[in-house]
Formats: structure tokens, sequence, C-alpha cells
């Protein structure tokens, strides 16, 4: 890849001087995860290779060679591709994953291999501009020596590490991933099943309505195959979604029942789980409909 | 209200020339909206006067001297207002209301009074910093003088009009709010019925939880008497909130069935549905993803 002199002596400088170049394998390197992380640690003056499906460099090999073998595949193959890799990964080599799931690929990674363990989730999408600001959650395996190393590499290029147990970040994803992403897609059902055209309520929109239907558009040009395995095989999965198929029962009932005193717990009940963050919340959103409002007053009325 | 000499010169530029000051009786003129409202026509240079429970001048006073009654009241006051004060407008006058629903309050209008009657929806709260750009709905009642008027008035102030049947403006408001605010109220319900406390999830924050849970955060900073009859009146609302319940049910089968074959068919109608809109989902929001990695990683890390 060419890169111009600037952006060379820029990321020169952000290698740490007394970290020495390691070699990296990436195995599911061609996908798109993969090549982010190959420029992650390129940049940073690593020795990275890429062993994927197609490439000539294969899997067993790249695992077998390198200081860091990373594991990049999609989360259903992940079990499978650890299990057949971990075995052949040098004692004195880092095995790390990128799994969306934790509990499950570090269990495999655990057991696979003698080396050290890493399990990080880096929370964005492969087709972010920058990683500065970026979150990636790590969870420590084993060995120091190498969990200090992967803080430093992700340090290095601005990201910001959130560490977590398996469980834990599994229990965290199911409420900031899971519950989400759910509430959207269910959103997004009822918008196609209301018999209403899109554009026909945009003529109608209010700023909110206008910034869901945003992130509701945006969340369906992603691909299912990312999402459903982030859904169908976190272990928190079905708890939360119970949680929020209830939630939506008992307020249907309030609604239809016209029973504002409810309703009113309704209120109270969730801006005492708010809290102080209410405050926040109506600061930094005020500029976002500000925004919102020039663009809704520029899609033409009818 | 002082005004700057800049600001009274600006508005003066935009009053059309050739239309004449008129009496502007705003009844429930000291709530939010009133308030909002005698601005909005004060610097338009029209003649406001405000009558509510506890001013000096009398709602039945105000509504029998106007040229134009404005009825500004919550909605579950709504018709009893117009019952008691529309047979006291004159019948050269205007009858206008400002309800969030339109059916009802139409009907309730039009049998009140032979006056003209235009019915109104401004989508926006009592605290927007600017008229310009915000969205208001102008259900035509009877008089085209008056609806011409009433078009001229929100043009001049910058807002962005669009006219529609009360039958077609409350089915459209059954989506555009209804079912909006729906699913937020049941994403705040889970969030808070989860088990895990807020600061906790945010320590694993990615920039669209962060976004949605600023959005769940200001929805529940506001008055759930302003929401709950928005919901409960609404008479699409129990439609809305059935479709959505389904659609919740049928994704919650799909993802403990781990049925990824469902969950792309999901993914497909929904897409079919928002067709071109995508492209300028992904365009608009990205400016708000860069701007919310910032805001995330600002929140500090484990």
């Amino acid at each position: 890849m060419l890169m111009s002199r600037e952006r060379q002596a820029s990321l020169r400088a952000e290698v740490p001087l007394d970290v020495e170049s390691k070699t990296v394998a990436i195995i599911g390197g061609e996908g798109g995860m993969g090549r982010s992380l190959n420029t992650l640690f390129s940049d940073l003056g690593h020795d990275v290779s890429s062993a994927d499906l197609q490439t000539p460099l294969r899997p067993a090999d790249a695992a077998a060679a390198a200081d860091v073998v990373i594991i990049s595949v999609p989360i259903r193959e992940t079990r499978g591709v650890i299990e057949q890799l971990g075995p052949l990964v040098r004692k004195e080599a880092l095995l790390m994953d990128v799994t969306s799931i934790k509990t499950d690929p570090m269990a495999a990674m655990l057991a696979s291999t003698e080396a050290s363990v890493v399990g990080t989730h880096p929370m964005f999408g492969p087709g972010v501009n920058t990683f500065q600001g970026q979150r990636v959650v790590i969870c420590p395996g084993r060995g120091d020596a190498w969990l200090d190393w992967a803080r430093q590499m992700f340090t290095a290029r601005g990201l910001v590490i959130s560490e977590a147990t398996p469980d834990k970040h599994d229990s965290m994803m199911a409420i900031v991933q899971v519950l989400h992403h759910f509430k959207t897609q269910v959103l997004g059902m009822a918008l196609s099943r209301s018999g209403a055209s899109l554009e026909e309520t945009l003529h109608f929109t209010s700023p909110a309505y206008l910034l869901e239907t945003y992130v509701t558009g945006r969340h369906f040009a992603q691909s299912p195959d990312l999402y459903g395995p982030i859904e169908m095989l976190n272990p928190d999965s079905n708890r939360v979604i119970e949680t929020f198929c209830k939630a939506a029962a008992d307020l249907a009932d309030i609604v239809a029942a016209g029973d504002q005193e409810a309703f009113n717990q309704v209120f109270a009940d969730v801006r005492a789980f708010f809290g102080e963050f209410t405050d926040e919340a109506l600061e930094q959103s005020g500029f976002l409909i500000d925004r919102l409002v020039e663009l809704s007053a520029g899609r033409s009325s009818t």
C-alpha cells in the first residue's frame, strides 16, 4: 500500500520507541475486519501477513510461524478455526480473537493452546475513518506480557480500552448491542408492516422521527450475517429480549386501558434509572436536534 | 418584553406588508405552547392576548372578542374547552387549535361554531430556539380566507407546512409519534429492568448505544402528561402498537430458534421498505456517528 511521506512520518511517531516489530498473522485477513486489523498493526511497524481461504499463505502455516495470531473469522466459524489452529500456535506466541461474543471463543482459545491468550472485541466496523476514539474491549486470558503488549498497541492507535471478563463482556453486550439491535429491528419491521409508505411519513416528520429513521435505515443497510449471530449466540440474549417483549406488552396494556397513572409510574421508574445521566442526555442531544431540524426542514412538504 | 432594535427590525421585515394586525386570543396562553404562540404572533405584529385559568382576561370574553381564537390547552381538556367557547366565537372570526390529535378536536370545532376553522399541529415543543424550519401540520376546516391567513403567518415565521385531513394526520402521527414514543418507552423500561446500572453499560458503549441512550434519556425527561394522551387518544394507536408487539414476538422467536434464514428475510423485507432512503440514511447519519465517536471516547474506560 502506498502512503504519503507525511502519513508515514506521523504513523512512525505513534510507535513506542522500545517496541520491537512482531510478526502478526491475521486468520481471515481478507475480510473487512481483517483488513482493518492489517492497517492497524502495519501502521505500528509490525510485519503483518494475511491468511484466508484464497491466500497463498495457508492459515495453518501462518498460525505456526507468527508471534501474534489473530482469529478474525465469522462468529459461527470462530470455535472451529480456533480448535484447528490453536494447537499450532507457538507456546511463546499470542493467540488473540476479535469476536463480538467473548465467553465461547475465550474458552476455546484457552483450551486449544498453551500460548498466551487475549480476547478482544473491537467495537467498530471495518468502514471507520479513524481508529482514534473507537472502543475495544479486552478480556485478559493467559500471559501478562502479551496482555500489556496488546494494551500498548491499541492505545498507540488512539483506541479506548475497556477491560472485562468474558461473562461481563457478554452480559454488557446483551444490553449495548443485542437489546438495541433488537429494538431497531422491531421498529423497522413495524414500520414496514404499518401499511404507510416511508415517503408519506417523511412528509410529516419531526426531527426525532427523522433521526430514528436514519438510524433504522442505516442498521438494515448492514449485513444480517453480522447481526444474526451477535443476537443468537450471546448467552444473555434471550433474557434481555424477553425483558423487552414483556415491557412492550405491559406498556401496550397501559396505553390500551388509557391508564395515565400507570403511565406516569413508568416515567418515574425509568427516570430514576437514568438519574443524573439525564442532564448529559439533554445537553448532548441538543446539538443533534438542531442539526436534524435543518435536515427535516429540507425534506419538502406536500 | 424588551427587544433589541436589531431584533425588532428583522422581525418587522418578516411581516408581509399587506397584512393588517389582528386581535389574537390564546386560550391557555400561560402554558408553554401558549407562550410560544404568543411570541410567534406578536412578532408578526398582531395584538395578542392571553386567557388562562389565572389571567384577569376570562377565556369566554377573549373568545367572544378576538379575530383569531387559538385553543392551546391540554389534549384531554380540548374538546370541553372547544364546546364551551366555540359558540362564543364571532362568525367572521377564526377558531384554531394546536392539538397533537386532529380528528376529535376538528370535529368539535366544526360542530361548535359557524366561524372559520383551521386545525394545526405545531410539531415542536415550547422550548425551541427558533421557529425557522420547524414543522406545522395544517388541517383545513372551514373558510378559505382564514386558511390562507394561517398559511401566510406560519410561512412568514419560517415554519414548514404540511397539509392533511384530520384522519390522515392522525394515521401519520400514529407512526411518526406514537410508534416512536412507544419504542423509546419500551427501550427505557427494558433498560431499567435489565439489572445493569446505566453507568456500567456506558463503560462499554458504542456510538450507536450512546446515541440511543441520549434519545431515551431525553424522552423520559419530558412530561408523561404530554406523551400519555398522544398515545392513548390517537385512534390509530392500538393498531400500530399491536403491529410493534407482534413484530417483537416474531423476531424473538427467530432469535431464540437461531433461524438465520428467517432473520435474513426480515432484513430483506425491511430493506425493501426503506428503498432508496437507505442512501440518505447512510450519508446523513455519518456526521452523527463521527460526533458520537468523540463523545463516547470522552466517557472514560474502566
